[in-house]
């Protein structure tokens, strides 16, 4: 309900971003929360990253991605730490987020314009490199989603902000 | 590369949007080509949609909010159709993938920015809207993905546009 009153008061594509942005960072958070602490090196499959690396990999890539398509910055907390426990990844996720979130705030409607060079040499803006970011993340949740399932767990529902 | 191309020519959001839609209308299209006609049943626990179920839900669920959130139209399909094999929800999937892009390229600036109502009574924009509708399709090839790795397939390369 707090979510659908921001929205209601986005005004500009910035704006309507960093509302779903922060909806992102809770749900993601909702299904780290809802493995149970014994199951998080739980894989589909071999070679298959297990879901407390892929927790570890939305963080990671968070801060990875912001900082070199976006603008360089210290996230707070090493997001290399092997092997964190719940506690930790929820942590590093939230402080992904946060990260990203502050620089994007951080951007002027030109930097946002302008454009930059990503993976393969590919040429987009950072309005581009925002999605990108953030459609990342909805993937690695998607599979998180069916590793809650095959560990027995009811996922959170899906949401879209 | 036609893809990078084609972004490195994008000058507004609703531009971009277009872009990364046609991308990931391939990208989709790729997952359930990768998928053994003989394993669309697949499920990775009970009362959980199949891989078909998915595949359908994601077409279905495009021509839905389009048409409910966006502008009504016909997608020139029935997107009800039960049992789909390989070749129908490929195109199922493309004609759903035409349908929300022609919808989007005819809203004005101002059709974009006005707010309707979504699930749970939450007003957004338009523009949030195509936002919502990509993030549901991303949120469910994530889950397909997993659903390829346990049906022992290489998934295609993830991809953001």
């Amino acid at each position: 309900m707090v979510s659908s009153m921001y929205m209601a008061n986005a005004q500009t594509n910035q704006e309507e971003f960093l509302a779903k942005w922060n909806g992102m960072k809770g749900y993601t958070v909702e299904i780290i929360e809802a493995m149970p602490e014994d199951k998080l090196d739980f894989t589909p499959a071999e070679g298959v990253m297990s879901f407390r690396e892929m927790a570890m990999h939305i963080a990671g890539a968070n801060v990875m991605m912001a900082s070199k398509f976006l603008k360089e910055g210290d996230p707070g907390m090493d997001m290399e730490k092997k092997d964190m426990n719940k506690a930790e990844l929820k942590m590093a996720v939230e402080k992904s987020f946060d990260f990203v979130a502050n620089i994007c705030k951080s951007l002027t409607e030109d930097e946002l314009a302008e454009e930059v060079e990503v993976f393969g040499g590919a040429m987009v803006s950072r309005r581009q490199v925002e999605n990108l970011i953030d459609t990342h993340g909805i993937h690695h949740r998607g599979n998180m989603i069916v590793y809650l399932r095959l560990s027995g767990v009811e996922p959170p529902a899906f949401r879209a902000w």
